[in-house]
C-alpha cells in the first residue's frame, strides 16, 4: 500500500489534499483527457482505489480539484433536452441561473484567478471543454472539425457575459433580468453552435 | 498659482505624476463625464492650464491616465465610414488588429488588472462606454433608450473575445485567422447594435 510508505493514513485530511494538490498539477500540466487517476495516486503517493473511495470519478475528482462550484453532469440535461434550435438559450439560461445563484461567487472567484494565474486558467480551460462544450457538441453532433472553433465561440460568448455580468459589472449587463439576456445572447450560442459562422 | 503654493515645478515628473493619479482617482470615482479637468488639477495642486498643456483634452488625460495603449478617436472613424450593416464586422475587425499588435500585451495586462481591482474596473468600463461604445451608438442613432443594454452585450462579445483569444488562451480562437473571428464575431455585434435582441 503506498499510502503507507509514504506514511499518509488514508483518512486524514493531508491525504485528501494531497490527492487534491497532485490532481491540479497532472490536469494543468496534461489535460483532463491524458491525466489518469492511477497517476494521479502515484504522484499523491497514495493507492488508486482510495482516489475513487474519495473522489468517484475523474470527473468528480477534477470539479473537487478545480474547486468548480456546479456539476455540468447535472445541468446539462436540461439544456440538452429538448429542441435542437433552442440549445443556446438553453445553455445562456442555465449558465445565468447558475452564476446569478450563491455559487457565483466561487465563480467569480476563479475567473479572477484564472485571469492572474497560467495555470488556472488551462484548468479553467479544460474544464470548459471537456465537462460543458464537448458535451453539447457531441450532442448536437457538430462536424469534428468545426468542434474546437465553434466551442470557442461559445466560451467567447459566455466568458464574456460572465465579464460584465459579474465581475467588470457592467449597469445594464449587471442589472438586466435573465430572461433580456438570454433572448439576447441566446441566438448568439445556438449560431456558434449550429448556424452559418463564416 | 497653486502649482508653486504645493511646491510643484511644472515640469517636473512629479507634476506629471499628481495629475495622473488624480485624474485616475477622479475618474474612477466620479466617471469620465462628471470629473472634470479643473477639479482634477485642484487635486493634483496644478494649474488648469498646466493640464492642459501636459495632456490636451479630458480623452488624452483619461487615456494616458488609464494608460490606454490605444485611441479609439483615431480607430473609430475607419469602424464608422462604410455602410451600417458593417459596423460590427469593422468594429471586431480593428478591435482585433489592435490586440493582435504589441500593444495588446498592454491590454491583457490591463483587463488582468480590471478583474483583480475594483478601482481599475470602473475606469475601463468608463473607457469602454465613453469612448468606444457611445460614438458608435451615436453614430448609428440607436434608440437613447436601448444603448445601455445594446453597448453592454456588444462588450459581452469584445471582452470575451479578448479574454479567449489573448488571456485564457482558448487554442482555436488563439489561433483563428482575424478573418475567421470577424466572419463570426461581427454578425453578433451587428445585431446587438442594430438587430432583434428580443
Amino acid at each position: 500500500m503506498s499510502a503507507r510508505r509514504t506514511g499518509r493514513r488514508p483518512g486524514s485530511p493531508d491525504t485528501r489534499e494531497a490527492i487534491l494538490a497532485a490532481a491540479r498539477e497532472a490536469f494543468a500540466e496534461r489535460g483532463f483527457d491524458a491525466a489518469s487517476i492511477r497517476a494521479i495516486a502515484t504522484a499523491a503517493g497514495v493507492d488508486p482505489a482510495l482516489v475513487h473511495h474519495y473522489f468517484g470519478g475523474k470527473e468528480e475528482l477534477f470539479r473537487a480539484a478545480t474547486a468548480f462550484p456546479a456539476d455540468p453532469g447535472r445541468l446539462l440535461p436540461a439544456v440538452l433536452a429538448g429542441d435542437r434550435d433552442g440549445v443556446g438559450e438553453r445553455l445562456v439560461r442555465v449558465f445565468l441561473e447558475v452564476w446569478d445563484s450563491p455559487v457565483g461567487a466561487a465563480g467569480v472567484a476563479l475567473l479572477r484567478s484564472a485571469v492572474s494565474n497560467d495555470w488556472t486558467a488551462r484548468l479553467l480551460r479544460e474544464f470548459l471543454v471537456t465537462q460543458v462544450l464537448r458535451p453539447v457538441l457531441d450532442h448536437l453532433a457538430v462536424d469534428p472539425a468545426q468542434r474546437p472553433l465553434r466551442g470557442g465561440l461559445v466560451a467567447t460568448q459566455l466568458a464574456g457575459l460572465a465579464m460584465m455580468r459579474y465581475v467588470l459589472r457592467f449597469d445594464a449587463v449587471a442589472d438586466a433580468e435573465p430572461a433580456t439576456l438570454v433572448a439576447a445572447a441566446g441566438p448568439t450560442v445556438q449560431r456558434y453552435l449550429t448556424g452559418d459562422i463564416t
